[in-house]
């Protein structure tokens, strides 16, 4: 089923970080895919070639910027000036993945904020606008001085949960953060909160300097993070919060960055099981039966046609 | 005490939020305020004076946008450009308190980013650095394409508890959010943390719809925000740790805002104490026996030093 | 009546300096003001609230920034600042009074350019367009980057007067300014024209320090400024006139700046009667049987009108 | 006599606009004028050569931009982009006459703000400052973001005048403009003001369209503006003057502009003098022994230094 | 025969320099030319005169920057200016002819870029776009943020050519540059090429310091060089090639720049014929039997047209 | 030895393109390397690490953005914005080699112009300058509106053959492209030059589709490029010479990309000896007998000091 608007005046582009997602995207809006190629050359420089007119046309490019990022950035800053140069009327760019958001401060002296630098290439290059998805802290929206359509993958994973019947659930918070957003899946789910204390001296009730903090005894928890990376936090929290009383554990995300040894750990665990969005693409050698994947295709689908028809995305806020 | 280093090429300057602050800054660099008037017309527009030279000097601007927050802005901006245009040679914009820093991100559709906006306002009018004292997110520092060093209260209020000799801590990050700046208070004094957790739908344990999470029986409970507005937050969630079975309750803060009916609320509470500092002017209604002013005087004197001797200010990022 | 054109890709909305003379100018357009609150906080920061959609239109704000100019100043900016994240089109500022606007030049040493700055700001926070009435300076375009279109509402003053049908007229410019405008409204009343001269060291005509300049012999003299703040210079110009012979004096003006003691200033004094306009709303203890309002609504809302159809303004630059 | 200041980092070079002057300036500081040459390619480009090291040196640049502007403006922007390029530190904009100066607003219609364009032409080509003598408009310093100091030739001509010991003198403003400017001059020679009232519908009493306002029976009149062009109005100004009563005329600007047919108009004129600066280079034919020019090369050496040493310039704005 | 477009939302303006070319565009196109008038003040400053109203229109100025380019350079920036505070909705820059386009790069130290000034200026003021005809070095393109469109007269020369049936070609380069454009028109010809090398020292064989490169014994040489300034390269260029045993000597460029003394030295040179375009205007003194110029007007207009009609332009490029 | 100027405000950093040359520069000035540490986190994002204030410093940051080209261009966009935000005084950007330097125009359609994105991204992260080494097009200066010093391997390279005392030498200019270049190096040699053609109708003499112009019998041949790549151009040219009658053929260039196959194709070629630089750095798989690197570190040494203590950097340039 495609979406009935009119798509005329739009052409959609994918590059090289996510193709399933795109055509997913394209056939839920009912075009095709804009002609390009991007190549490299043999010392590795990225070739562009777009194969059709895009002069006058609102244009919308997707592409998440996970591994490797500084490649896949890249490869999307080169395809902006093409298209500006080209006289696109506008450049939407949509990352379901925004790399690098976690350095998004000076945690330390001498520390760059390279998620804002991104977000200043980005404008520079000439981006008309970004449409992502769960940014790691919702402060990135400012970096921008263009529009910034921020879609949440809260409820898509909320309804997983709650087609599951589960009984007696408890939201999980990782290490010191994300509190605000397990309230918001709790929420959904009728559900009370607890988290994961990290803590320098360790507690004689913690587990791998893991404490947990919240009534979990007996209960399913259900560890909410926006990425799992290395998945060691999902990894030793269920640990932790197993040896404290839990009776299951599930762990789930909207970005599955899954770096090396992520799913090893995954395997070698007590989850019962993680669930990811396809914000990033994952090669075969990431799959497992206990990872499961949630398509954000319609979501962003949605996002783009209401942007492109002038609707309020508000309710795709949530 | 002074601070022995060369003050001889820059210039102090004050406006209107917080003289004594300014003046406590001044006495510890060693330098008098730079000669100024900002005073109104008729009709409420803010008249500029600057009565000294200021042409090839390093200048340094203190300004909390502390209510009237929009008046103190506009203060500030004039005067930066003012100084632009009588040629200084750098433009520090010292803003013990950075106002709307709480607008920091949509949280609705068509909300601005007020704090984004301000940011954007200074660099326009011409802004060399901003040193600032605990942001409300430290992803503001992102919003900023001119150096941005953010001083921390952290040890000041730490240092001021270890001084009390408490025994049986624990600290409290308030609704759903500032875990991670509890956990940095409670490393300070070896505490354990818990938090407090909004509800939609209220618990019966909860007080007003406040659940307490993690183990405080018995304890001493420091509630750490990084500003107190209202007081509804740390009133209510007083009484929700104390129903809990907290021994007793301490709130503190480095920015008391302290806004209607703040002062009241905290009156007829059973906080034992409110521990801010004097990033915002207090008027004398604003003062109260339970309330404790901690004075960053000398940690902003000892940044700006650093900064105009081009000295590391790592160590008081802690 | 409306004026009968393409209003449906357009929407207007108004902040809170003038309320009345929105209205006016929507009722004029045929179309309801958008919807939205600004309200305050607590603290007093600005809390923006649009409640409907504006991605893909041509937004009008309708501000004045008179007293207080500095929070009507940070609501219209706050507000364009959400507009543009909001993905409207265009942000067309309607400014029917420019505060700050006096503030033009270096009068002295280290003085800011305050119009300038504000120019700045608007453009800095994503204002498309300005829509103003008589500037104080007509330079002040020349401030902006992107396109002013100054509407004058001299006509409507000469009007006002010839339906009055007054003999033997003579347009008084006041204090050392203002010539060309006099003489602007001295050709649509076929009259002379005078000027007010404020001298340092006393002529023995002169009234505190004024000394009428030109014939005005029993005539009826118009005093023409473009604002009326203090009222001084039109209450001292109108005893210059009288007592260097003058048969009887008016003052009129654009902007009904008012400010105190404006209005006890003209009640007690001689001028017959004194015009401003509606740019600036007048609260109830500002009115004044001898001060009369006329609306620049009708002018404002075919300028809009004029500028969303892509007619030309220029007829209303007379 | 050279000023005693510190002229190490500096470099002075001048344009092909006014050499003199260039050299006036140089002598007065006490440097030799920088080695370049300003000379043109067959097809008329502009072919510069700056024959010494720029590097880290603050530069100032000497370029009236006076008839042909064009051709000037062209030089100075290209010199600025050399400059850049080539790592000068700093790069002051010397303006002795700001050319397209009275293109300030938009008088009409779809006119340009051709001061404004220049304004922003030489901030996108790299200038950090300008220095320039008596605009046209002071708003002409809001045009810019970087610093602006204008000095004023005032002194110089009244000092002129007072030397002469005139009696009975009344300052005579232009046409409908500059009574500021009038008033500013008869304080500092102690008289009164007259002004010249140019209008539609003449008066009886009026000379070619231009009827005298105020009292001039029998006393030396000395207009002043701010520049002379083709000398229209000040010829026809002092015919209307002698014809209602004045002694005898004089005219005064500091910018001799002196296009076509101004110095045949003077010739043939009862202008007693016309003073003018040599902020504008007078070719011979365009010399004349009622013609006066007064040297601004001593008042810009000054406030070169000033900017230079970091002194104050605020006494050379009077 | 006029292109059958949609030029209802456009307006074609001319300045000075090419009026000629701008009315056969606009006679292809099949509109006529906007009213406007450029002229001189007295003193020789540009008076800008938009008679009609431009308001939301896609607007094209046309407008070579030829001798005298800082003339029609400043006239072409002014009416940008003018454009965008009338409020065109796009204002596209025709320059046929690219002045300053030599100045590309610093070939010695402290030398200007202005080929780049030239871009930020235009963009500074206001340009939305650029097309332009073979530009002297192709990375032009790249001095501009905004899209640049160029268009090629290669197929124009090489038609021109092929029409003449000549046998036996060789396409030479000039003075140690251009072989890659001759290459170019070589494979259109299916010839051969050759090149001229500027030498040093001198090689017995060489004229003029000018040695052959490559075989052009009994050939019809073709020089071909992007613009003819003063003809020396041309003229010494077919001397060194007849000598060297070349057969005949045509030479050909888009840009007949033709600066003194190109058309006495065409006249006494033993060249065939020289083609030039009509990219820059020439003067009747400047024409010659021996002189032929091609009307680059069908490919401005078709060009402009695409662009107006979102079509590609990329066909035109070659 | 090391150069005696002043290096105490200034520090020198390396990111990981090319450590062995940035050790040599800093030995040649006499400075440690800046301690920092440019490190991946497990997904691959950069993870930088400056241990050492730079507050107040002129940074020099040296990073050769060869391959893997948008892993080291995003390092150094990331070092450039810490640096930045450590309130580094300047930050001068030396790029041996700068990547994308091809991509500097659009050749076809839809092409973006990456080597101008590069000047951008580094302009909109911070960076003060850029020092390079022989660009691909020296146009490349003026995509950057901040100084650029290009610095040239020239010198060296005829050096390095002068001291063969090869005999009856030509200089061969690659196909098409780079005479300028040849004729450069020929001058230094007092040598004659060649080039080679590409065709697309092959001439009976070209080898593979290669034909020579120029006289080239019983020399020795050496082509020079600014790069070699895959070497494909080297190897099939000299191919081309030898089988037109070359005694033996050389190839040298500055920038030694070597990219797959070059290597293999340089063994199995007749190549005598190709000569490169260590602009970038090569990893042992890529040494060989028959290429010999000579070392750009003393000239990038003297270049940096020169700039660092504002002495001409002219006579680098040749």
């Amino acid at each position: 089923m495609s979406i009935e608007r009119d798509s005329s005046t739009m052409k959609l582009f994918t590059l090289n970080s996510n193709v399933p997602l795109a055509e997913e995207i394209a056939e839920h809006i009912g075009i095709k895919l804009g002609k390009s190629s991007i190549k490299r050359f043999s010392d590795g420089e990225v070739q562009m070639n777009i194969e059709e007119t895009v002069r006058g046309f609102d244009t919308y490019l997707i592409q998440s910027t996970g591994e490797p990022g500084n490649e896949y950035l890249m490869e999307l800053l080169i395809m902006i000036d093409a298209l500006k140069r080209a006289s696109a009327k506008t450049i939407n760019v949509v990352m379901p993945y925004y790399g690098y958001s976690r350095q998004d401060r000076k945690a330390r002296s001498r520390e760059p904020i390279t998620a804002k630098l991104i977000a200043n290439l980005l404008e520079s290059a000439g981006a008309s606008r970004v449409i992502s998805v769960d940014l790691h802290a919702p402060q990135v929206q400012g970096f921008f001085n263009i529009p910034v359509d921020q879609l949440k993958a809260n409820s898509l994973i909320a309804n997983y949960f709650l087609e599951k019947k589960l009984q007696d659930i408890v939201v999980v918070a990782p290490e010191n953060a994300g509190t605000a957003r397990a309230r918001g899946l709790a929420n959904k789910l009728d559900a009370p909160i607890a988290f994961l204390d990290k803590q320098r001296n360790e507690d004689p009730n913690s587990v791998h300097g893991v404490n947990v903090i919240g009534d979990i005894e007996g209960k399913t928890a259900i560890i909410l993070d926006d990425m799992i990376d290395t998945a060691r936090t999902v990894t030793s929290g269920s640990m932790a919060l197993l040896q404290n009383g839990a009776k299951e554990v599930y762990a789930c995300c909207t970005h599955g960055v899954l770096s090396e040894p992520a799913v090893s750990r995954i395997r070698e665990s007590q989850l019962k099981e993680v669930i990811i969005t396809n914000s990033i693409y994952q090669a075969d050698n990431k799959k497992d039966d206990r990872i499961t994947s949630l398509s954000i295709g319609p979501l962003l689908a949605e996002g783009i046609m209401r942007v492109q028809s002038n609707e309020s995305v508000s309710t795709l806020f949530e």
